[in-house]
C-alpha cells in the first residue's frame, strides 16, 4: 500500500511534491532555497525536483524547438519533445499538471490554498514564443497565469506558484494564525500595519491601536481593510459583495 | 553633465538599473542570472544591486522588525530601519520606488512597458507580516502587486517585475519583433502556436497555417486570439471593447 501511494505521488509518499520541467533546471531551487520555503525544503516538509526538457531533445544537438507553423518570430517548443519529458516525470502521477502561461487562468489565493492541500504539482515552464498547442490537450496541462504581464519564461512563475503553496503547508510559517487575516483570505486587502517607534518623522501610530481595546482594534482593522479594498480594488470589492 | 546624470540614476549613467532592498540579498540575481535576462546582465544592458536591509538594523542583533501595534501574529518591518536603508540606496535618485505587496496596484504589461522605458526601479521587498505603513508615504513608495495571492516575501515578486521589464530592453530578446504579437500587447491573449511535426498523436497542425497564405494566417491568428480572450478572460475582453 505504501508503495502504491509512492507511485501515485511520483515516488514521494510524504510531503508536498513539486516537479518542474524547464530548459533551465539550474535556476532551481534558487530563491526557494532560502527563508521560509528553503528551511521547510531542508526539513523535508516539501520536495522539489527540476527536470531538463533538453534531455528529451532530438538529434545530436538535442533540439527542443522549431519555427512556428504559419511563420512569425520566435521558436515554439515541440509537442513530441515536451510530451516525452512529461511522460518521464509523471506518466502515472495523480498530481495536477500546469503550464505557466500568460494565456492561462489567473492564479488566485483560493486556488493556491486548494493546491497546497493536494499532493503537489507538476509544472511545465515555457520559453521562446510558446509551446505547441497540441501538447496542452495531449497531456492534460492546465494553463495558469500569475498576472497580466509577459515574462521571459515560466520559471519565475513556477517559483511564485510553489512559494505561495509552500508557505501554507502545516508548520512552514512561524505562526499558524499568520494566514488568516492576510490579503485575499476574506476577499479583502490587508489592513495597515504599524510597529515601534510610536512617532516617526512626525507620523504617529493611530491612537486606537495603542488603546488596548481588542474589540475596537479589530473593528478598526476590518474598516481599514474594507476602505482599502474599495479604494484600490473595486473589482475585488464587487466580487465580494455579490 | 555626465556626473549629474550619474547622480540622478543612482550612480549608473547607462542602462536600466534595478536596486533591490531585501533581507535576503543572496537570493539575487538568482534566476535573473540565467537565460535572456542573465545574458543581458553580463553584457551590461542592465544592472542590478541587492542591498541588505539588516545592515540598517538596530542594536547588537541588527533588529529590523517588531510586534504589530494593536497585537496580532507576525512581525512588522520598522519604518525607521527601512527608511534608513532606502535613503542609503537612493536618497537622490530619479528612479521610481516600489514596495512589492499584495495590497498594491496589480502589475500590468502597459506599466511594465513604461517602466522599461525609464531609468530603472528601486524595489523594496517586504517579509514577515508587512512593513510599517508610515514608511510607504514617508519615502514615496508605490505599492505594486504581481497577482491576487500571497508570497512568503517580496523577493520573487521583485524578480518577476524586473524580468518583465528587462526582456523589453533594446537588444535583450533575440527578435525585436517578438514582443508585438504576444499576450496583452493588443489587449488580447496570444493565439495558439504549432510547429513540426505536422501530425502528432493523431493531432494535426491546422491546415490554414500550412497554406502559405499570409493574409489568411494573420486573420486566423487574430480570430483565435479574440476567441481565446472572450472565452478565458471576459474581463480583458470587456476592457478592450469599452
Amino acid at each position: 500500500m505504501t508503495h502504491l501511494a509512492d507511485e501515485e505521488h511520483g515516488g514521494h509518499a510524504q510531503g508536498w511534491h513539486a516537479s518542474v520541467l524547464t530548459l533551465f533546471p539550474e535556476m532551481f531551487p534558487g530563491p526557494l532555497g532560502f527563508s521560509l520555503a528553503g528551511e521547510a525544503l531542508k526539513r523535508g516538509d516539501w520536495s522539489l525536483d527540476a527536470h531538463d526538457i533538453r534531455d528529451h531533445g532530438l538529434g545530436r544537438h538535442r533540439s527542443v524547438d522549431d519555427t512556428p507553423a504559419g511563420g512569425g518570430p520566435g521558436m515554439v517548443l515541440r509537442a513530441d519533445v515536451l510530451a516525452s519529458a512529461i511522460d518521464a516525470v509523471c506518466a502515472a502521477d495523480a498530481r495536477p499538471r500546469f503550464l505557466m502561461s500568460p494565456r492561462g487562468r489567473p492564479l488566485e489565493q483560493a486556488r493556491v490554498r486548494a493546491l497546497a492541500e493536494g499532493p503537489g504539482a507538476v509544472i511545465v515552464c515555457g520559453r521562446f514564443e510558446g509551446v505547441d498547442e497540441r501538447v496542452i490537450a495531449g497531456r492534460g496541462l492546465e494553463e495558469v497565469s500569475i498576472g497580466d504581464y509577459v515574462l521571459s519564461g515560466g520559471e519565475l512563475a513556477a517559483m511564485v506558484m510553489i512559494d505561495a503553496c509552500v508557505r501554507l503547508l502545516p508548520g512552514v510559517m512561524g505562526h499558524d494564525s499568520s494566514g488568516a487575516e492576510e490579503s485575499f483570505e476574506a476577499g479583502l486587502l490587508e489592513y495597515p500595519h504599524y510597529t515601534r517607534p510610536r512617532a516617526w518623522e512626525g507620523r504617529e501610530i493611530p491612537e486606537i491601536l495603542l488603546s488596548g481595546n481588542h474589540g475596537a482594534v479589530a473593528r478598526w482593522r476590518r474598516e481599514e481593510a474594507e476602505r482599502l479594498t474599495r479604494a484600490r480594488r473595486p473589482d475585488l470589492w464587487e466580487k465580494k459583495s455579490t
